[in-house]
């Protein structure tokens, strides 16, 4: 009996008898190691558990908290749903099952169509045969042996051909009665998985290719623990009742046509919140010195050669042959903004020289990954790019966090978190240069006293950045805003300015938005406030209610005072009942629900209902008006008397 | 001798002997007449005044006042150019000079290329051929005549080719001796010409393609009096100085770049020209019930195949294929709009639907023919189109005239004309509902007291339409609003709407633009105004200048006053003249120049000088504030104390 030495990621070594297994060495740490571990990685290789373990080697236990014992979670899930689909539709035959992004799927060649009913079936059948745990074993095949397991399922024999023509090992997986080729690694029993979901099912094709067999797939997800499974279900129910695309089509803001996909046409209540955002950014814009321009959506291609996007991004640009020369749609707004700034000799004293835009921009994304506003073809960014002197770094990253921290935290009220990317491995331009940025990013930062992670060699080859991601109310993170120190792209077009000391410098430019794009922007402000969005964005801020129709006179007054002051009102003058007309205003997320009658009418006043669902009685309409304004020009996003 | 009977336009006839010629029936008939006639119109046909008429005859005395007797005016004045060419470049060979838009070209084979001086010298020998009063006579010559006279200029002998070959008359005319080739007619002899200049050379190819000799062109104008000529120079001076392309560039309102031909950059300062205009369009859109929206710039081929543009437009439509199908980009909104309405069943209470937007909208117009702002390839409408029921359509014109009358008269103080075009030859729908869409049209221009021309038969062959052209302030004509109804379009998308009874019905449509395209709006703004935009449109609107920089103080506070209240002001404090800074303050079209010095300070007071040059000394900065207000908030175009 030989001793073999283990080395711990913590870089401790323990001495075990050869042969011993990992989830052994894991038990040895510790028990709750031991009832976590799923995989282990092995000399930077992962295998199962139950290996036996040899030589001297360097282990470390991978749990869920691991991106890959999630993966493995998943996909050990996935062979326990083949597992019960064969016990229960023994003429299914099972293909591949991969673990995907939010869980797995299985796809199966089968002449029948799964039904609801079945995955309820299969679900429980999966229990059962999880509750037996079933200890998983790994097998090492001859292509021959293989065959012969798989006979058949042609799927499996067409795999195992390409295996063994690629000169790869065969292997297989069991658990119970049933076997599965597979790579591996696995769990090493089946009674680790608990708490699953089969979510839907889909068709598919062999291979994804159409002109193959269709196949019948299972998606599901799958977690370590029950609670776990039900907050995601929760949260994913929640997200569901806040879908923009769902909410946007229901309230009549935005919609999509199969005529132009990836791109939303905003109804006249989307325009308004659209609209809005616009003046609020412009009359922002008009305070900070930036400069709106209106340019070109084509541009010819030697332009996208010069900045580059010719030779790295073509596929990603819309391109039209115009009398014989190739133009494209531009994806992006520096190269316009280059030309507008070339276009006379500035001077250090034009710096910073800040040119804002709204152009609608156009990137080729595949029709697959359209999803709503969150992933479109056509958009408009907040976008400005900003030229500056590269002593003015500092103060100018400072004054765009300033900005940005206004927008998210003072307008917004969004949690967000901050990253700083730095220099990565392949970089352009001096490394002095790298750090004297980097540094006056980090100075900027803590100026503002603002908290961030650093991204350690993330930033572009260009110049360092700073990301925005905000959490939205049901712990989703998005990244929004993006800081981007670029000097490469100026000194392609030879962009310079005039210095204090009569010679040319090459300018730095700042690239940076900070809502992102406009429609994505929407997008996540609708799920964040489930359409309850804050007054001042809201397409219709306010519903005045009558409880009989002989009040419609004085609802009117009221409504001409309000919409003097340039606000957006209704009247629900409909012979319904009161608490009819409030569910409806309340399902058009209607901010300010106002109601009139008898008593109001008296004494001119208005009974409230705010978007929080808080009502307050006998309010003054003067009073109201005031605080309304109040609300709106504070850009608040609660409404409270 | 036998007499003749020679009809005249009125009716009346008269009595000549056989022989007689146009020129001297003209003279017969009233000197003036004599003198005035150029050409003559016999039985339908254009003919020299000296051909004999040997026939009773129909015959019209053509003058300068008709369209034909411009043009051989133009034709006759090219002829002498190209008899004083012949003369001072005896190498050269005179090919084709056609009379055009605004005067007439002469296209020569030489290897010397004209200079200014040569245009001088040939101009003088014009006026001296001109001066002698040559006879003009016509010649019909056969292939072999016409060979020997033009022996030795290939080009001539290749159009002679051409007529033999097409069995058409070969036909010359001569002056003193110059003769050239020509289908004629011509003027009867060199002494009508008497106010010409040759304006520009250019290089040319024959029959205009490169793959032919170069040949090297003269252009002038041609008028048949003194008086003319001068008023023409001074207008085109006028026009010049005024040029929105040169005064974009200047002021740095806009400007082009070749990388994107014929789509306008608007600089910072022509941006807030733009958004000013939209700004106007929004409130008045709120005001008037049009609904806003936002929608895509790129739809599927599909989509114009319903609509017709890709039957008959897609000349003009820039194409795209994306994952393998075509796409275009948008060069109208009516598709969109009409998506927009199809998208849920409206009712008639929902009409009148009014859908605005500002999509830019893009048309392959070739880069021959694009010209500044007005001959674009990227612009943007003050586009909409109003739903209807059929018999809505008086009122609802009647709502788009006041709109219209409003922006052109109350606001820009424009001269307009009005004109209705009425049912083609070609047309779609029943006479019936022809005649009570023009009666509803008529019956709304008549309502609101619009006096209009018909244009009988050019309405488009989907429905008559209403047009309005203004007048600008050095007279050109300009056409910019189009009200046009149309069934047509709705049907073909089966756009329809339930009424009172219950039933579908067809939707009627109004498209409508009332200032055209943004862009070339601005751009006849700019040469109407000749700069010296209205107040509440001019980028940069007051500007304070001091005296001295220790007024700067003083200078500051009014500035902070004024831009409190949302104007665009300047301070312009640096230590040159009051002058210069005036000077340039006017050069930069500032509608509002204010001086402060130290009477100013004590007095709590500013000198006001408008852009009519008007000066107000000793104003109350508190009272003036109140002024610009009232001029801005009232949209006046000029500003008056």
């Amino acid at each position: 009996m030989t001793a073999i030495k283990i080395t711990l990621p913590d870089g401790s070594a323990r001495e075990y008898k050869k042969g011993i297994t990992a989830g052994e060495v894991a038990f040895s740490i510790g028990r709750r190691l031991g009832e976590d571990a799923l995989i282990a990685k092995i000399n930077g290789k992962m295998k199962d558990l139950f290996i036996p373990i040899n030589e001297d080697s360097a282990l470390q236990i991978i749990t869920y908290k691991n991106k890959e014992g999630i993966d493995v979670f998943r996909h050990s899930t996935a062979h326990l749903l083949a597992h019960a689909v064969v016990e229960l539709f023994p003429d299914a035959k099972p293909t591949i099952g991969p673990a995907i992004e939010d869980g797995f799927y299985y796809d199966f060649g089968i002449s029948h169509n799964f039904t609801p009913e079945d995955l309820e079936k299969i679900g429980q059948r999966m229990q059962e045969i999880a509750e037996k745990n079933h200890k998983v074993e790994r097998m090492e095949l001859s292509e021959s042996e293989a065959k012969s397991i798989f006979r058949g399922n042609k799927y499996k024999i067409e795999m195992i051909e390409e295996l063994q023509r690629e000169s790869q090992p065969i292997s297989a997986y069991r658990q119970g009665d049933f076997t599965d080729l597979c790579r591996g690694p696995h769990l090493p029993s089946t009674g680790k998985l608990k708490a699953f979901k089969l979510t839907k099912t889909s068709a598919a094709y062999w291979r994804g290719d159409s002109k193959n067999d269709q196949l019948q797939r299972i998606y599901g997800i799958t977690f370590p623990e029950k609670g776990m499974l039900d907050a995601h279900l929760k949260s994913a129910e929640e997200a569901e009742k806040r879908d923009h695309r769902k909410l946007g089509k229901e309230l009549e803001w935005f919609n999509f046509f199969e005529e132009s996909p990836g791109a939303p046409f905003f109804y006249p209540k989307g325009a308004i919140i659209y609209n809005e955002l616009l003046k609020f950014l412009r009359e922002e814009y008009k305070k900070r010195g930036y400069n709106e321009v209106i340019t070109p959506l084509l541009y010819e291609k030697s332009l996208w050669e010069t900045s580059g996007h010719w030779q790295h991004y073509k596929e990603n640009m819309f391109v039209i042959e115009i009398e014989g020369k190739e133009f494209s749609l531009k994806p992006m707004n520096c190269p316009s903004h280059i030309l507008i700034y070339k276009s006379k000799t500035r001077s250090y004293k034009d710096l910073p020289l800040r040119i804002a835009d709204f152009a609608p921009l156009h990137r080729n994304e595949l029709s697959g990954v359209l999803a709503g506003l969150t992933r479109v073809r056509k958009m408009s960014q907040d976008d400005a790019h900003i030229f500056i002197a590269p002593e003015q770094i500092e103060d100018e990253i400072f004054k765009v966090l300033e900005f940005t921290n206004y927008i998210y935290k003072e307008v917004f009220d969004f949690e967000f978190e901050v990253e700083l990317s730095t220099r990565p491995e392949k970089f352009m331009g001096s490394m002095e240069d790298w750090n004297k940025a980097e540094d006056s990013l980090k100075k900027a930062l803590e100026k503002k006293g603002m908290g961030y992670k650093i991204k350690d060699g993330e930033g572009a080859f260009y110049g360092p950045k700073i990301d925005f991601h905000i959490k939205d109310a049901i712990g989703r993170r998005w990244q929004l805003a993006t800081i981007q120190l670029d000097s490469q792209l100026p000194q392609r077009f030879d962009a310079t300015y005039i210095g204090a000391d009569n010679t040319k410098h090459n300018v730095v430019m700042i690239h940076r938005a900070l809502l992102g794009s406009l429609e994505r922007f929407i997008g996540i402000l609708v799920e964040h406030y489930a359409g309850k969005l804050p007054l001042w964005l809201a397409p219709v801020q306010i519903k005045i209610l009558t409880v009989a129709d002989r009040f419609e006179k004085y609802a009117d007054g009221i409504k001409k005072k309000i919409e003097k002051n340039g606000l957006r009102v209704e009247i629900d003058a409909r012979t319904e009942s009161v608490g009819y007309k409030v569910r409806e205003a309340q399902a058009n997320k209607i901010p300010l629900i106002l109601t009139v009658g008898e008593k109001e009418e008296n004494n001119g006043t208005v009974a409230v209902r705010t978007s929080d669902n808080k009502v307050y009685f006998d309010v003054k309409a003067g009073e109201l008006l005031k605080k309304i304004l109040e609300n709106v020009e504070g850009k608040k996003v609660r409404f409270e008397i």
